[in-house]
């Protein structure tokens, strides 16, 4: 299985090599998109795709991602960065380059419910994530014969509301000592506690089992089978003090109707959540997400 | 246009003329559907459509529609009525047959907005919708025209919350003068006394612009706009005495994004509230929903 | 009914006046985004949105849509072409600018099925559909009335196989009396010849009731029907010279099931086409679409 | 893991213990429900749900699907079926009782592409599919590591067009070895010859990578992206001679834009492909499914 993924890794090590990512955001005013492009082109870096959006064309705010490629990337993009300065500063600009070949560093947070899990490893298996999972964390012991067969450290860290500050602790260890870049809750059903969410901003990503903002909190399912709703659905979101109230990235619905018991909303709903926490990761990995206020950009 | 629909009713007026439809609720125990199904063969009816839900093998409620078909039905639906009595007390059924050649009235009640009156409009005058309307109520002018010009009469009654039950008065005496059926609010935007909801139990069929429970109240796309939703969705539901409470007939959703402003959502919206409702009160003409508790069975 | 397209007209009008929007088509190559960008930015031209596209990073065709806006835009208009000319020259590229308050001109061809004729109607009586509609042709007469009540002229134009050249003809001098831009075939069921369809390159554009190509030709629905289709579905697309082969827009599908015969299909389908081709409508209308060989970049 | 599915397998075997269905096809006629209700009371049989489906209320074909529970299903069967058969010869029907406990036998065909093999092996896994996998045969090396680390024994056995009847004959003994029920051809790329398929009548199901009857064949992916469609789809059918041409039972569609190359289409559709037939297996062990001439009826 290794090695599906090592080839398909190795395919796109070339084509990786000289890719990077410009993130912009900045007040509206003429000129910037003229600017920028004129400094991309000033360094031999071609455009390879290019979105832009403003909230609003009088006087609004200014949202940009460019991932473009330039040759011998690795060896000039200190002088790249330095050299954006001027601009950034020039606009007011909130910036930052991603470069394709630095692999995101991915931690996975899972409780009982395996099914995120299962769907993020095997995406990750085929070569199709192009993550580093260095370890999964977990409250319980479900998760680990799955985890430890794909060579993945496991981490068991039982949790409950009285110890959350020690279990926060050992998992900050974690995350530092892996050097993560951000984490997924792939249904992970321990509260965090607001330091921990603090030191964390927009890099946690959770999956919600309703359609947000209906059915908040506890037993969505549940919930939405007593409502008689004829739709189910959910919602992968960046994580906040304010629980499931974090700027949403992606949201699917499936049908239901008066046959379908909470058990096999349960069951349908898995699989929507599956399919919404993949893309909201791998939009994660792409940098395709800018978020302003309590939104996202999805680019 | 009309000549379409006459035409098109016409040729479904043999079809009607021997249809049937008999709508059971009861206690679930053995021998239901062979009870009704005996029944119904020995009065030479022929069941063209039969549905069934039982909430819990053990000892549940039981649900059913039937449609059925049997010659001379005008001549003989009293006694095939009286003889269902017997069977109906030994099931401790809540039961109700309905004539498909008994065209249901329906009144539309409006205010400002006229896409949903539009579409019910549209397809009645196709002859896809076989009811009758016999009159349409609104606390605005905006419908008049295209009401009349169609040849259904048009009611103005102003309605604010002062006068709440004097509108009500004038609305009731009309339901009543026309025979009225049951009511569809196509986006009719004032509430309703629980006297008169009470008056209509199951009769009042609303249109709710937002994806129910999310956004109960007012202004749901501005809401939608500030939460951030990748997805905005509609409700149609039978009205009860608590606002956007009861129970939901149909919903469906479209998916939007961060360029949408609430300006959009709304545009789009009103796409999808369109359809909503109009599958709505097919099935209402249709006798194909059952309200259980506060929920539907849609059959 | 006019009044309230009118005031949305009248409302939106300011706005209008000094948008416009580039259209670009060349090969790929460094530089293209920052001579266009500066270029605006000279012009005092302010890019509201902006979407590019490249076929291939490597040696590839390079598409882009500008929308941007501009002070005093009607008075420089022919300054600002002009001096675009020898960016456009430097790049190869195929250009133009449309003005968004030049309205577009829009004839519709119907048949008898009426439902995609009255979205269209709908959504321009609304105020949504930012057309002219000078005119509409039919070779029946079905459509007349609806069309004439909303003062829209009317032009009924029997034709069949072998009098298409003398029906073509007249359609022809009408398309060049009212100066019209495109035109949609809103279930006209007449073949057009290659002669009238190559004079109106791309600007014709078709709905065709089924999920292209699957069922090219006659009678989609009774096709569906008898392959037993999970899904049915429908295409909007330019006219080319092969028949439902030309470049696709837009497609959408619904779900049926054994219980849909053939004449359910084609209702629940109805409400496809219409969808379908009313969005296709809006993004000719806003510029959104590029042909590019049998393929059309939508931004 | 295998603790987790039998886990929930076990917890269902109290329920299913005295689960049947019964499945009936006939000519219409009044009096088969009344006929078959009465029996099934008679035998102290409850039903759960009970589905039916008339081609044509005036002469057409008759189907019925009826779950139900009767206690000491296991020592009364015999005397069930025995008793069945006047009312079947009555109504000269085809039919079959299927006994829930039976747990159905599933052999899987798989290739090199293990997306589909891998959602139905968690599936299964998870205790979702009840189904028992006592073999799974590829024709490549590929998914021997998955499947046999679930316990499940692999059969290599390569193949290709000269040697088709051979592979065959060890597959068929393979099958009989292991008493299987139905295949599943999870992307298994081997074209099966018409003796194969008619010894497996209705009991191969394929997994076809399009929209069917869009890009029947190979390389559906390829073909989509060259016609520009703007839907991509998944079929899941019964196997016959005529390829991709069985009685459908399943399929969905994803939204794809210009952006998206043959590769990301193939990727998009491995999503649908895997939901696709793991819905439609899921109805094949459920005896949901009835082939009626070229078309399924799915209850």
């Amino acid at each position: 299985m290794k090695n599906i993924r090592q080839q398909k890794i190795d395919s796109f090590q070339e084509l990786r090599q000289n890719k990077a990512r410009l993130l912009i955001h900045c007040p509206d005013q003429p000129g910037i998109v003229s600017a920028v492009s004129e400094y991309l082109y000033q360094h031999d870096a071609n455009i390879i795709e290019s979105s832009q959006y403003t909230t609003d064309p009088k006087g609004g705010e200014f949202f940009m991602r460019i991932e473009f490629e330039a040759g011998d990337l690795d060896s000039k993009k200190e002088e790249l960065e330095e050299k954006f300065i001027p601009i950034a500063k020039q606009f007011a600009m909130d910036w930052r380059f991603s470069y394709v070949y630095q692999v995101k560093k991915m931690a996975i947070f899972v409780s009982k419910e395996l099914h995120c899990l299962r769907e993020l490893l095997w995406e990750w298996q085929s070569g199709d994530l192009t993550a580093d999972i260095p370890l999964v964390i977990s409250n319980h012991e479900q998760a680990r014969e799955i985890v430890e067969s794909l060579g993945i450290p496991f981490y068991y860290i039982p949790a409950n509301k009285d110890i959350r500050k020690q279990v926060e602790a050992k998992q900050l260890q974690l995350l530092k000592d892996y050097q993560i870049d951000f984490i997924v809750l792939a249904r992970y059903m321990q509260i965090l506690t607001p330091d921990f969410v603090a030191a964390q901003k927009h890099r946690i990503i959770n999956i919600h089992h309703s359609f947000l903002p209906a059915f908040v909190g506890a037993k969505p399912y549940e919930r939405a089978y007593e409502r008689g709703v004829k739709l189910i659905g959910a919602t992968s979101h960046f994580v906040t003090d304010d629980l499931d109230e974090g700027p949403i990235i992606e949201q699917d619905i499936s049908r239901v109707d008066h046959r379908d018991n909470s058990e096999d909303m349960k069951k349908i709903g898995q699989s929507i959540e599956r399919s919404v926490l993949a893309r909201a990761v791998k939009w994660q990995l792409d940098d395709r997400i800018i978020v302003h206020k309590n939104k996202t950009i999805v680019f």
